[in-house]
């Protein structure tokens, strides 16, 4: 089957869309120099480390909810109870409440990678665009609309009652498409989302987003099954252009 | 409280964003003189007729299901099985699924009323949009991507877990929306959607859709505690825009 039968691109948004890392790592480093001021006691906090251990909270969180060692929650749920954890642990006082929000707002502030919004401009001109993420739908429509990111929908796991990697998710979403699931298409940087959707039935595509983690932090390769690998996101569009 | 912490507007589509019976009435007529050509014994088959029948239908089949006289389905289900009942009532011979999905196909190729995709626009500057329809996720993202209405998030049943005007359809999106009810606005041009929704904490602006049933037949009147009641999408962007 070609990929001409594709009729919906579902995207993972944090990491393949956006920029998580620089966007995350600007905010706490204001607040930080913004604290260093009040208090000359505070300084020199690593943003990086703490943008990193937030982004690995992230992931934990929503491991502990799938195996049941935590209750149902949004992801700016697990964002806020992390961040709370963490920053006295890398040296920043304990957070009040609104700097814990505030913080967490980080995370529908941020930027496209470059071009990302126009590629997605043209991929939804042949073809059912959606966000397919992680975020909760509240957090990703903010987000899309700082971004412009101009999705014809958005799904998050409290959509779609199950997070990714669960096959239900995947499933839900085609469903909710009215599509099959080898009409959509899983669009990600992180190969194991995408071997995750290509057992749900999804057709694959990986982008290389180098400097995700930070620079020349490797990453995971895509599965030799994946159907297209691109370097972004206009590469997809031709990619897809070609097929239509 | 004024209208300036609306952080949200909710459309209903069939009727207010918009015109189902023109588009549905001009396919039914394309379908019916098609079939004439095959067969001579067909002929003036009263399309208006069929289509208000239609519609009724649609009505009646999300009252059954609210009431549990018929088990949950989408609405494109509902009017499949509606037109292949009403159409042999209409002088039609028997439908094919193959005819009977072309004709329900009719309810995602309607077209805006005037201006109300550059309304939508406008609106979005300020506000999130979302459509808050009793149509399924599916039709209605094929519906919009036709008509070209940009929105934030498409709500239907299949995400909602409830069909308007129960409360919960309401308060279930405002829930995904991340707020409060009354951060967010109803935007309809029947009055039953609009006193659901307000009984549910929702802001309410009805607009007039005077020739929605046809050309002088009348229409609920909006209820005296409506906080908006505007002649078209425009005239709703000026006003939210004062208030901003």
């Amino acid at each position: 089957m070609s990929l001409i039968s594709v009729k919906a691109l579902t995207f993972d948004v944090f990491g393949t869309v956006v920029d998580w890392r620089t966007g995350v790592m600007r905010e706490l480093s204001a607040f930080e120099r913004e604290r260093r001021r009040d208090d000359a006691g505070i300084g020199g906090v690593p943003c990086e480390r703490l943008a990193d251990d937030w982004r690995r909270a992230y992931y934990a969180g929503i491991a502990d909810m799938r195996e049941g060692r935590r209750p149902w929650a949004t992801i700016e749920t697990v964002l806020k109870d992390a961040i709370a954890s963490l920053a006295p642990q890398h040296g920043l006082p304990a957070l009040s409440q609104d700097e814990i929000a505030r913080l967490t707002g980080a995370w529908s502030r941020l930027e496209a990678w470059d071009g990302s919004a126009e590629a997605l401009c043209a991929l939804k001109a042949d073809r059912i665009i959606a966000a397919l993420s992680n975020g909760n739908v509240g957090l990703i429509i903010r987000l899309s609309r700082h971004a412009g990111l101009p999705w014809d929908m958005v799904f998050g796991p409290d959509v779609l009652a199950a997070y990714k990697p669960s096959p239900k998710a995947y499933l839900t979403a085609a469903e909710l498409l009215s599509l099959r699931p080898d009409e959509c298409m899983m669009v990600a940087t992180h190969a194991r989302d995408l071997r995750a959707a290509r057992a749900a039935g999804f057709r694959t595509a990986y982008v290389y987003r180098r400097d995700e983690l930070g620079p020349g932090v490797a990453k995971e390769e895509p599965d030799p099954g994946t159907d297209l690998v691109v370097e972004d996101l206009h590469q997809l569009a031709r990619a897809l252009k070609l097929t239509s």
